[in-house]
C-alpha cells in the first residue's frame, strides 16, 4: 500500500462507530454477544466489572442507539430483566469489528508479524 | 472457556488504555507506528482527516502521556516539526494491541469463524 501525504484519511478509522467503541460499551456488547440468550443485569455487571449507575448508562445508550433491548418480565421482587442484543446491533457491531481488524492489521504490520503471533514477536506472551 | 457468573471481569477489558483507545488518537498512534520515521503535523492531519484544533489537542494529550515526542527544527516560516512515537509509546501500544486482538478474539468466537474469514462469514467482504 501507498504511504504518502495522499492517502488522505488513511487512518481516519471513519467506520469505529463511537457508541460501539467506548471501552465500558465494547465490553458490554462482547458479553452479550457471547451470551446469545441474553444476560440478567447483575450477570452483566459481574462480567463487565461495571457499577450499577455505569451499567445503567451505558446500556440507556446503547438502547437508544437500538444496540440492544431491555425486556422485563415479572414485577416488583420477582421482576427480572434480560438483556439482549438487536438484529441491527448485531449487524452494526460486525461492520465495526471488521474496521477493528484493520487497525489491529495496520499495526501488526509494523511487526512484521502474523497476526497470532503478534504477542509473542512482541514479548508479550 | 467457562461462561458462568463467575467469570468476573471476563469482558471488562482492563487493559484498553483510554488514552490510546480514543478513535482519533488509535488513528493517530497507528499512523505514527507505521511511518518510523516520523511525519509532519500536516502528513497526520491529512492521514487521520483531522482539524487542526483537534490534531493538536490529542497531540498534547499523547505528549503528556508520554507516548509521542514531537520535534521542532527551523523558526519562523521555515520550522518544521517532526512526532514520533515513544519507545515507551510502542511498548504500551503493543500492551493495548494484545488487548484488542482479544476483544476481536472474543468477538469472532460468536461466528465460529476463523479471525480472517470474519468478514466473509458476516457478509461483508
Amino acid at each position: 500500500m501507498k504511504k504518502s501525504e495522499s492517502d488522505a484519511g488513511r487512518f481516519a478509522y471513519e467506520g469505529l462507530d463511537r457508541v460501539i467503541h467506548e471501552k465500558a460499551r465494547l465490553g458490554i456488547l462482547t458479553s452479550l454477544l457471547t451470551h446469545r440468550k441474553g444476560l440478567s443485569f447483575s450477570e452483566l455487571k459481574k462480567l463487565c466489572s461495571l457499577t450499577d449507575g455505569n451499567l445503567n448508562r451505558h446500556l440507556q445508550h446503547l438502547a437508544e442507539a437500538k444496540l440492544i433491548e431491555v425486556q422485563k418480565a415479572g414485577a416488583g421482587r420477582n421482576q427480572s430483566t434480560t438483556i439482549r442484543v438487536t438484529e441491527s446491533g448485531r449487524k452494526r457491531f460486525a461492520e465495526y469489528l471488521s474496521v477493528l481488524e484493520s487497525v489491529v492489521g495496520d499495526a501488526v504490520q509494523v511487526t512484521h508479524a502474523p497476526l497470532t503471533r503478534t504477542k509473542r514477536a512482541w514479548g508479550l506472551a
